[in-house]
């Protein structure tokens, strides 16, 4: 079983520039979060883009579904912002492609010191490995079908959409 | 779905005594790490014990296959040493519980730089929510059944049990 | 001996607000890095203003400067934003006070994981209690004269003044 | 002026070993902790043995001795365990050597996360560079003579000796 990363960008990959005082994307930082969590799951890393996920577009959506559907490992996980999290987990569930997606995110940076990154990744990676096919939404520690779910603005997590 | 948490110790909680410059046992950081995971997932932690899995006793692994089954849960996790986690996998796995119930542990002490212990709490939620009853070892990213994992004393990873 | 800390923002206190996905400010850290330092000089500690130090007007330096004056400590390290470090340095440089003040700064936010700051606290409490009265800048573990330091724009070190 | 650095060992210093458990010795983090800082102060690092302060012996402190009186710098920063921090600092303080000597330590090792180390070795160079020639500890914040300190074995503090 290899599980095939894609990264995106959004919050999970942000560093502070030190020189403007600002947010920035460099490299990814999901080889580091691996290692820290002594990962021995067969990974296969793909940078697709390295974005804010307020600034994907449609055309951004279909190369992820491109290479969820042509690439050959049935198990992938997708590193996302989440501001747009669930608009990419329906273009890809609307494709009902026959492996298990999982989506992920993180609302502080990995670099910063109190990050969710590393417990998503966790996450991500056993749900990954354990759920049937589908596309699902990995935050706050539980799963959600790409149909049924919706981040609260106000609290900033992921709960079950109201009438999915 | 309450997942109910079984806190037993292990590297996982070891904090450093700077006074006497040793290792040592306090309380849980389970709380906390749940809160820095901005874990949602229903959950009820009970510490059981807070020892060292090299000092665990038959005993010891008694009370925690009787919590096991008592416990009106049906998914579990358990955090304990590494050093003995097939072991209390195997009073548990014998007994044929009918949950899902997760061990899992950390490498370095979650207080520390660079542990493992948020992944592996992200991981071990994940199985114990999609796994189908039985007793699982959630180590590295992977998980195990109960009668196939060993440690690998020479790498600290956990792996196949080559004769399961 | 006691050291008065005035507090005006800067780096040192930014923090990153996830909802928002933006750094802001909040309260001081101050007391924070104090007890990790586990430092035990007496300190007596005021927050001024929480502000970036390129939104830092005449009127805020004459506000530092008038508790400069006022306040009977002396011995004074100001945290101020590294941008117009040098500027308010110069203000409370030309007054001539019979104090000993540094001021200083962080390029990282304390918060995150890879910040100077504590290192440039604990450099600049030791400067307060050790440097003769004047007015110095301390970062990069080094101090300057008021009047004879600048940032450079590129690296983001501060550095002796050519012409000085 | 360049600040001369002897490493030898201490709190500062110690990594855990996961496979293990335990804590003990590999290279000095002074270059990491320099870099962490963004120090601009020229260093001259040299490593002269890497043990537990509690095993150092009246030789290994002739060897810190020899090592201040032979090398070029007149300003010298020595890391150290704090057990005996205030043994080290007599026998190099009855040497008369004239020279800025600060010994520093550290109460949690620089790896972990609430670690002093930083905050101390900032402070430390900081008083290696203004404070008249003699030989001193600087720990919490603070600095001492060397036959006016001893550490308070209860709080981990280091205070005036009340006889000195």
């Amino acid at each position: 079983m290899i599980v095939r990363i894609f990264v995106t960008g959004g919050t999970f990959d942000k560093e502070y520039n030190e020189l403007e005082g600002k947010l920035y994307f460099r490299d990814t930082h999901l080889p580091e979060m691996l290692e820290l969590g002594r990962c021995k799951v067969k990974v296969d890393i793909r940078t697709l883009m390295m974005i804010d996920s307020l600034e994907m577009t449609e055309l951004d959506r279909k190369i992820i579904l491109d290479n969820c559907l042509k690439c050959n490992e049935d198990y992938i996980v997708i590193t996302h912002g989440t501001d747009t999290l669930e608009e990419t987990a329906r273009v890809l569930g609307e494709a009902s492609i026959r492996k298990t997606i999982i989506l992920t995110g993180a609302m502080v940076p990995f670099k910063f010191g109190s990050s969710d990154g590393l417990f998503n990744l966790g996450s991500a990676l056993a749900f990954a490995q354990s759920l049937p096919q589908g596309v699902y939404v990995a935050m706050n520690g539980r799963y959600f079908r790409w149909d049924g779910v919706r981040k609260n603005r106000k609290t900033g997590e992921f709960e079950e959409k109201q009438d999915a």
